[in-house]
């Protein structure tokens, strides 16, 4: 297919480029999700609506662990296991740090480069920040995208603090939880109700020196997963060990992965677990409109900057802001 | 001052209550600000405004912990102490069980039970739920209104599950972070973002045969510490061990919020700090607005259920549904 560069391409264009699983008119479609232009969020909107009947038919993996954890080498050796298998594997990131000081976590492809280099991958740098907002949104909708273009399996990659990782599980259909064994417990443990989020647990680096401690982990975690209630899917979470470096345990992962999917269609599980993610995707979707059409006004973009300052040097409260801006918003909204 | 309890205060009995310390009229003006109606957020907006010069006195203090930690026999053996000095403190809560299933924290009074019998303690449950969000920014106002009803000490109290933390650290002055020793670690482990953002760490249950746990526990974690780049404050988080049974600890915990005070006030931190939380404030306030404004329009209301519903039962997409709503949204807000 043929089509230039430099200008937009136009909807059916992008459509018909997904669908054929172009991936250059699917990088640069969701751009136009990640752009900070409505005019952009439009058109990309009407993207989605086109290609939504051919979503849905992926197995979404979210994955999530402490930095250290060895996300990247997992995802790797993980990824080209799948690819290998002929699956249309895409990985995609949620990083929260748009609020808070941090790099990327998948700003560097080096970072996979094996797998970034098998033309059935297709891993995506995590959206541009915004403090809008909307970073989950926009990563569903990019997931949506991935579908119809083919991908089967797509992994949905967070780095663990806190909020992105119920973002991710409100997202997934497995949600996979990578954890170190041994030294550092103490301080990369991760809490509770993240635990009780895992539909399996991975204890990583299960290799050389580590092997017992692993085991010991594996053991430990997989008690300590009993003490909770029965989940709704009616699987119990399984804890597996697995080291990337001797490429060990991450076909026992994906097998896993299967048998819960096969189980949970069975009974009903999965249908109801993307049903009830759908009906936050809804909110989301609604909050994002609500959002831009506010930032994106002329009237409130030329001011904002200017309260924002006033509201850091002390000089107005942040309520007096937010009302300044609300009825600011509300009179142009009226007037034109 | 008298009043009629089965109508709506006014606008300024309520300030003029809230400002003379009435306890009736602080409790009735939440109420108002959790309410979901729009016109009682409206009125609720303008006592906040007139009562904005008289907030801003307080410590506030953010205390969270995994349940089991002991965070109720912690605050109330803490607010005994801090009320003895002759303060008056506030208890709130953020609870972000509203999109989980799960009880709410401060639902019951009887879990303070002398502390809520003191007239200088204000024990507020946490919010309604309510799934428009927004918790955080109901929060924010309850305490301004606690701060203008003469309460000095105000402590927000939150369940640890990953956003609430992060929420609360927006909102207080000092980060409190509760954690157990001994038997449990790696499941009631609280992750290294956590970690980072607390001011001072209490060890809890640091009696009989838990001591030594205890001791080695605040060894581990003081030295883990160590390891986190300095502190933007100047201060470095300091890790101490408590017992609310034998009530030992608490007044170190005490001492060690008002040793950090002292010395951010005088770094300029202290205000800095507040400043930026003022930002994510204003955003809040937007974002409340933004969804009041929406949620609360008839057309919405009369749609919402019936849509909601169908996304529930996958008759319709999520981004259908959402599509939906704003386009009604959008008319009938051009067409009055």
């Amino acid at each position: 297919m043929s089509y230039n560069r430099k200008t937009r391409p136009t909807v059916n264009e992008c459509v018909e480029g997904i669908l054929s699983g172009d991936r250059i008119l699917l990088s640069r479609t969701i751009t136009l999700i990640e752009s900070q232009l409505h005019e952009d969020n439009q058109l990309a909107r009407q993207i989605i609506e086109k290609i939504m009947p051919y979503t849905g038919n992926s197995t979404r993996i979210g994955i999530t662990g402490v930095p250290g954890v060895g996300k990247s080498t997992f995802i790797e050796s993980f990824g080209n296991l799948v690819v290998g298998q002929g699956h249309k594997l895409s990985v995609l990131a949620i990083d929260p740090s748009s609020k808070k000081s941090g790099g990327s976590i998948l700003g560097d492809k080096t970072r996979m480069e094996s797998l970034s280099k098998n033309e059935n991958a297709f891993i995506r740098p995590s959206s541009a920040r915004t403090s809008l907002g909307g970073v989950a949104h926009k990563t569903r909708e990019t997931l949506l995208l991935c579908e119809a273009a083919g991908y089967d399996v797509i992994i949905i990659e967070t780095v663990g603090v806190g909020q992105s990782e119920i973002a991710v599980h409100e997202m997934v259909d497995f949600f996979l939880l990578l954890m170190l064994a041994g030294a550092g417990d103490e301080l990369q443990g991760i809490k509770k109700g993240i635990m009780e989020m895992a539909d399996g647990i991975a204890i990583t680096k299960a290799d050389g020196e580590n092997m017992n401690a692993a085991k010991k982990a594996k053991a430990a975690y997989q008690n300590a997963l009993h003490l909770f209630p029965a989940a709704e899917s009616g699987w119990s979470a399984k804890v597996v060990t697995c080291s990337a470096n001797e490429n060990t345990g991450i076909r026992e992962i994906w097998q896993l992965i299967k048998d819960y999917g096969k189980k949970v269609k069975q009974n009903g599980y999965w249908q109801e677990r993307r049903n009830r993610q759908n009906v936050a995707w809804m909110y989301e979707g609604i909050d994002e409109y609500l959002r831009t059409g506010f930032f994106n006004h002329p009237a409130i973009k030329s001011e904002l900057g200017k309260i924002t300052k006033q509201v850091e040097n002390g000089q107005i409260s942040a309520l007096k802001a937010a009302n300044h801006l609300t009825q600011i918003f509300e009179q142009k909204s009226i007037n034109g």
